[in-house]
C-alpha cells in the first residue's frame, strides 16, 4: 500500500511555515510499511486542493492531508472531499457535543462558526482531536474501480501528532492484517551519517529488513523496520538485530529509542545517584539549557557557570593564571581545571568543561577555529581530550562540542574505569 | 508570474529529512513578486520526477527544483529535465574546470562520476556553485505554446541557498521588467501572532503592498512587500509604511530586518560600551548560548550562572536565606538578588536574571507551572517583573522566558530611565 501526503495552507505555500508535518507522517507510515510515493502542498483555494487531492488519489490508494479544518471561510478541506467523494455533509452529534464541552470547560460558549467543524462527508471514520477543536475523518472515495481514502487533520502538529499516534497508524497497520511490522530506532554520536552507513551496510538483509539514517543535526538515527505475520516474534528479530548493529557501532550507539542525549545522560545520571555541575566556556550555556530540557533534571544538575573571559575562569572555577598563560584559554589543561572548578563549587559529583574557538574570529595557527576542548573531573580523576572540528559554523560547532562533551559524560557513567585509562 | 515549486529526493518523501528548501525558496520568489501556487515532493524515480515536473508546469510558468544533481545514479533530476524539454545534454567545460580546480584546491583528483554534473540540457543557463561542486540551471521549456522554465538548484541548504540570493532571485526579478519590488521586515516580541495582525491591520492597503507574517517561535516577523516603476523611489515609501507601522506596534518592533533578539541586544551592548552578566534558573543556560550565538559577543558578555539550586543561587550570586524563605525561589525578589548577583560576580554593567517554574512538576496553587520572574539589575537599580505564562510546555516556557529577559534588557538599553519608573 502506498500513500500521498498533502499539506494545505496559504502559511505553508507562501513559505512563512516549515512544513514539519508531512515528514512526521512519511515516518509513521513507513513504519507499518506504507510507502509515501510523494507530497503535495496547496494554498487554501478551492479548484487547487480539489486539483491537488484528484492527482493524489492518482498517485496512491490513501491520501493524507493536514490543514485547513479550522472554523474560519479559509478552510475548505472538508467541503472539497464531501465534493470529490459525491457525499453529503452531514452533522455528526457527538464531535459537536464534545466541540461545545471543550469550550465550557475553558470558561466559554462555542461560537456558531465552529459549528462548521463537526460536519463530515457522509460515511467518514471520525478521528477525535483530544488536543483541539478540529476532529479529522477519513473518507472513503471511489477512483479507478477502487475504493481509496482521504485522510483529513489538523494542521496543528501536535494535535497532528497525536492523531497519527492514536488513530492513522492503526488504522493503516489494520489495512494489511496479514503482515506486522516494528521497528527499532538507534540513536548515535560522534559518527557521521555516511560513516554509521558504512559501518552497518549489511547489518540486515533488504529482504528481512529496511534500515533508514535521519540525521537532526546533532542527532543521527539510524531506524531499523522490520514485517512478519501475525504471530511472529518480531521483537526477538529485532533484539538479534541489535546484537549485530551493536557489535558493528555499538560505541556510537548511545541509546535505543529517540532519546535525546540530555535524556540518555540524565537517566544514567539519576541511575547511579550522582550529580553533575557544569563549566562552558564556547558552548555559552547551551549544555546547561540541553541538561534543564528534561524534566526532573533539578535532581542531578544545580549549578552551570558560563565562564567566556578569563577573569571568570579564575574566579569562579579556579583556573590558575599559570595555566592560562602556559596553555592558554583553549587547552586541555584549561578544560580539566574549569572541570573540576565547576564540581567544586557546586560540590557536584561530577564536573564538565568545554573551551574552545568557536569563530569566525579567535583562530590561530595553532589553535584554529574549531580547535576545542572538552574535560571532565571526579572525586580523584580527571580526563580532557583536545579536538580538531574544522573551521565550520559558530553555531555548528557550539553544537557538536555540547553533543560531544554530554557524551563524554555518558561514556564516562557507563565506564568510570575507561576515562581513567585513557 | 507564478512559480511551483518542487523539492527531489527519498530522503524527503520519506520523511527522514524535513524539507526547509521549499519555504525558503518560496519566500524568495514572494519577494519579487512572484507568487508560489504550491510544490511537490517526489522521490529519486524518473517517471515519479517527469510526471511531477509535467505537474508542476501545468500550474506555473517557473518551475524551481532543489535536489537530484549529485554524482550518483540516484541524481536523476538534469536528465528528466532534458528528456521533458526535448534538449541534448552537453558537457558545459567551464563548470567541468571549476570543478577540476575545486577538487584540486583540496589535494585530490575529481572521481571520474563527477563529470556527470558538467552535463546540462542545451540552452540552458548555468548556474555557478561557490560552494559545492553541483552547478545548477535554468532550462527553458515549451508548453501549451509558450515558453516556461525549469530552474534546478542542488539540495544542499547552504548552496542552495546562495544560488537563490545570486542568481535565482535576479532572474525572477528581471522577468518583469517594468516592476521593482522592495520589502521590509519587522521583527516583533512581546506579541502574539494574532494581537500583531490586529494591531497591523489596514496599516496598508492590498493595492500598495502585501503584508505577511512568519513565526519561528519564538521570533515572530511581519514583512512588508511593494512594488512600483522602475525609478520609483520604494525606500520613501517603505519608510514611509514604516513609520505607521511603529506607531501601532512599535513598542512590540525589535528590530527592523531578520534579527534575533540576541543580535540586536548584542548590537546595543556593544553601541553602548556595556557588559551583562546572566543569573539563570528556569532557563538553564539558554539565554547565555543565545548571546554567545553571536560572534565577538565576548565583547559585551563575560559570564553567565545557571544557579538551578537554592544552595548555588545562595553561595555565587548572594541570593539571602531570608528571600528565599519569606518569598521563595520564584519570586520578583529573588530574581532581583540574583541579578544583582551576577553583576556583582563579573564586574558587569548589567545583571540579568530569570526564576521559574518550567515544569511540568514543580507547580502549585499560588505559582503554577509557567510562572517566571524576570529580574534586572544595574548600577544603582533593580527592576522584576512577575508573569504568567500558563501551563505550556517545558521547552516553550524555557524558550519565552528567555526572549522575554532579552527583551527587557533590549527595553533598558534603549530607555533605562523606563525600568527606573516602572
Amino acid at each position: 500500500m502506498r500513500c500521498s501526503i498533502l499539506s494545505i495552507g496559504d502559511e505553508i505555500v507562501g513559505g512563512m511555515t516549515i512544513d514539519t508535518n508531512s515528514a512526521y507522517i512519511a515516518e509513521a507510515a513507513r513504519s507499518v510499511g506504507v510507502d509515501p510515493v510523494g507530497g503535495l502542498s496547496v494554498a487554501d483555494d478551492e479548484p487547487a486542493i480539489e486539483r491537488s487531492l484528484e492527482r493524489a488519489l492518482e498517485d496512491a490508494e490513501v491520501v493524507i492531508s493536514t490543514g485547513g479544518l479550522g472554523p474560519t471561510s479559509d478552510d475548505l478541506t472538508t467541503a472539497c472531499v464531501a465534493r470529490l467523494a459525491g457525499r453529503e455533509l452531514r452533522l455528526d452529534d457527538e464531535s459537536l457535543r464534545r466541540m461545545e464541552e471543550r469550550f465550557l470547560a475553558r470558561g466559554g460558549s462555542m461560537p456558531v462558526n465552529n459549528r462548521k467543524q463537526a460536519y463530515f462527508p457522509e460515511g467518514s471514520e471520525i478521528i477525535p482531536n483530544a488536543r483541539g477543536t478540529a476532529p479529522g475523518f477519513i473518507c472513503p472515495i471511489e477512483r479507478g474501480g477502487r475504493t481509496r481514502h482521504i485522510i483529513c487533520m489538523p494542521g496543528v502538529p501536535h494535535e497532528m501528532r497525536a492523531m497519527v499516534k492514536e488513530t492513522l497508524v492503526p488504522w493503516l497497520a489494520g489495512r494489511n492484517p496479514e503482515r506486522r511490522f516494528a521497528s527499532r530506532i538507534f540513536s548515535a554520536a560522534g559518527v557521521g551519517e555516511s560513516k554509521l552507513d558504512e559501518l552497518l551496510a549489511g547489518v540486515v538483509s533488504a529482504e528481512e529488513a529496511r534500515l533508514a539514517f535521519r540525521a537532526a543535526f546533532p542527532r543521527l538515527q539510524a531506524r531499523v523496520t522490520i514485517w512478519g505475520a501475525p504471530g511472529d516474534d518480531l521483537e526477538a528479530r529485532l533484539d538479534a538485530i541489535e546484537a549485530r548493529v551493536r557489535e558493528r557501532a555499538g560505541s556510537y550507539i548511545y541509546a535505543v529509542g529517540d532519546e535525546g542525549m540530555e535524556e540518555t545522560v540524565g537517566r544514567l545520571l539519576r541511575e547511579r545517584g550522582l550529580t553533575v555541575a557544569v563549566a562552558e566556556s564556547c558552548t555559552g550555556g547551551l549544555i546547561g539549557h540541553r541538561l534543564t530540557d528534561v524534566a526532573g533534571s533539578s535532581a542531578y544538575f544545580q549549578l552551570g557557570i558560563v565562564a567566556y573571559s578569563n577573569g571568570a575562569k579564575q574566579s569562579l572555577l579556579g583556573v590558575t593564571e599559570a595555566t592560562l598563560i602556559s596553555h592558554g584559554a583553549v587547552s586541555i589543561e584549561t578544560a580539566e581545571e574549569m572541570a573540576e572548578g565547576a564540581r567544586r563549587a557546586a560540590g557536584a559529583d561530577l564536573g564538565l568543561a568545554t573551551t574552545g574557538i568557536a569563530g569566525p574570529g579567535g583562530g590561530s595557527e595553532e589553535k584554529p577555529v574549531g580547535t576545542v576542548c572538552i574535560g571532565l573531573a571526579w572525586e580523584g580523576g580527571r580526563w580532557s581530550r583536545r579536538l580538531d572540528l574544522g573551521a565550520r559554523e559558530r553555531e555548528w560547532i557550539k553544537a557538536m562540542t555540547a553533543q560531544l562533551a554530554l557524551d563524554r559524560l555518558r561514556r564516562h557513567l557507563i565506564d568510570p574505569e575507561g576515562s581513567a585509562r585513557s
